[in-house]
């Protein structure tokens, strides 16, 4: 069950796959790291333009000889709504002041247009770098990029929430799917359940979507050790996502004091949350989120409340100050570590081989 | 790791227990069967009062000689809010008025008092019973009957949702600890922590709890198949319980478009809710969810809200009308089958053989 056909797929040792977690963490140190390890390193691609993800993929390509791939936002259809970028703005002016910031008057908003040209020069880079795999999140491309993937034999991947959206992935032609559970760390990926329906434990989601999807499954969300992997291989996944064991290694690029924050948080602190992006993400519970929790579900969608809260994020970070960074953790913060790569993916993989014999 | 320390304190051939679902679910045929065929029958108490325990206990002892459980709810403190109680009655009414339900001008509602001297009856008849398992919800008893029960070696219980409340149910003394993820149908069962802090899906769950408490731990939440017990005792669980699956046995006391619902339902159709009894609960949606969702947080505390609804819940069961019964459920509905109690234990371990085999 260990090796098996997504593992031959992928071209990797173990079936493990490093996250795609955007915003800085991906270095090119640990894409490398994961991949020349055993298992896949993915790129987290979702913020990075195309120029800056050809200059990343060309740097890792210097230091590794093993496959590793790509994730991109699909963009998503948004409602501008000025009530709500009012609510946001009047919400985070207390969090503005407490940061020596100006107040938001004129802000430069993103269009579905612009988002949807961004994404094409992406795919045209996957396609220019012939990279061996992609994986989208917050829904799945046109058909046209679909098929224009399929031709050059690059290998993609859905992510889904539900056993719906993992039918949808599949119908659409993806070769293998991501199923996210609740548990996961970051951005959620439904693009076809509302959030209210797509809050499901790994426990239930993975049999219930391997049971109808015909695609191998790779589960994510709070997979740290060896427990997690052979646990989710009982449940009928080939092969695991993981986010926040990643994070917090050595060659992550997140902050020291987002690492800091997981080492020393508890499974009860994470807490799901619009305010930072106008999508739902789990992260450590801090002053941002309490602050604006009461006023979350008035804020504007993804990515204008992204971009609202930029510069807070931004500044909060260089001050290396907690209270307004977004400290994006799965819920099992309590078996994080600081380690290397190597270290990981061999302790989880020699867990594995202990959990197989006492069982 | 299927026989082990726990399967020989609690006496069974297999590390399952059957979830002690209060309201009816629990008859007598069910524990019997459940216990007969090698797992743990567990009788919900929760809402019975002593005399109708005892009865049923005498009622199982003639049908099985194997070993059997009873679960008790803790009285919990509540608030009696005068507005809650309007605002409940008031989002009520149109439902009271589509069952043709007189509106609740007069209502008696439960005291704590009352609730602890029922309760302390209920501990009595375990006493009396020499019932050789106890397991608690919504809390933990006084440490005098805690000692009260040990002198006797009952084998005691608790429930927990977060490390701390596991942590507290080990310095109590309890035996074991079921700790419930948020794939668990039914109520919540949180007593330190609040709701939002204790949904913790159970891959992330059971790894954190048995790293830090040293009592057996039973894992509850979605677990509906070999699939799910092999998985769970992979993340560090000793036992499961399982509820669901039992409810829709053919032995269960649930009605029958109860179980049909679940049949028919799909993972992204459970709900938490605490419209029903004033205590989050999972179930599937429904009209009477839907309806009173937006003013469940401004309903009075568990137990009021539930002697609020009883009628509305009761009527509407007895007309076959799905639209106002709490539909408890757990996160895998599409996992339940309509099958025997002996059919569910022999396959689960049938799947659990073949897993093993095949990892």
């Amino acid at each position: 069950m260990l090796t098996n056909k997504v593992t031959d797929l992928l071209n990797i040792k173990y079936p493990i796959i490093q996250a795609p977690m955007a915003g800085g963490v991906t270095t090119s140190e640990l894409v490398a790291a994961v991949s020349n390890h055993g298992a896949l390193g993915m790129i987290g691609a979702g913020y990075l333009t195309a120029d800056q993800m050809r200059e990343q993929i060309r740097e890792i390509k210097k230091v590794t000889s093993k496959s590793f791939g790509v994730n991109l936002f699909v963009p998503t259809k948004f409602t501008v709504s000025f009530d709500a970028i009012k609510s946001s703005n009047e919400t985070l002016q207390s969090i503005r002041d407490e940061l020596n910031l100006p107040p938001r008057d004129q802000v430069v908003l993103p269009s579905y247009i612009e988002a949807m040209a961004s994404f094409e020069e992406q795919i045209q880079v996957i396609l220019d770098e012939r990279i061996a795999i992609c994986s989208y999140t917050f829904g799945l491309p046109s058909n046209e990029i679909i098929g224009q993937l399929k031709e050059h034999s690059i290998i993609q991947i859905g992510t889904a929430t539900t056993v719906q959206e993992a039918l949808e992935a599949e119908k659409r032609g993806m070769d293998l799917v991501v199923i996210q559970g609740i548990e996961a760390g970051g951005h959620r990926g439904n693009f076809i359940n509302e959030f209210e329906e797509s809050q499901i434990g790994l426990m239930s989601l993975i049999p219930q979507v391997v049971d109808v999807v015909s695609i191998p499954v790779i589960a994510a969300g709070g997979i740290m050790d060896g427990r997690g992997l052979l646990a989710s291989l009982c449940l009928g996944a080939k092969c695991v996502q993981m986010g926040t064991a990643f994070l917090t290694c050595v060659e992550s690029g997140a902050p020291d004091i987002h690492k800091e924050a997981i080492l020393h948080a508890t499974e009860d602190q994470t807490v799901l949350t619009r305010s930072f992006s106008g999508k739902w993400a789990r992260g450590v519970k801090n002053k941002f989120i309490d602050e604006t929790q009461p006023h979350q579900l008035s804020f504007p969608d993804f990515p204008i409340q992204n971009t609202l809260t930029q510069d807070i994020r931004k500044v909060s970070g260089s001050q290396k100050n907690l209270a307004f960074m977004s400290l994006w953790s799965g819920q099992s913060p309590r078996l994080a570590k600081s380690q290397t790569v190597e270290t990981l993916i061999q302790t989880v993989m020699a867990e594995v081989s202990n959990l197989k014999q006492n069982l």
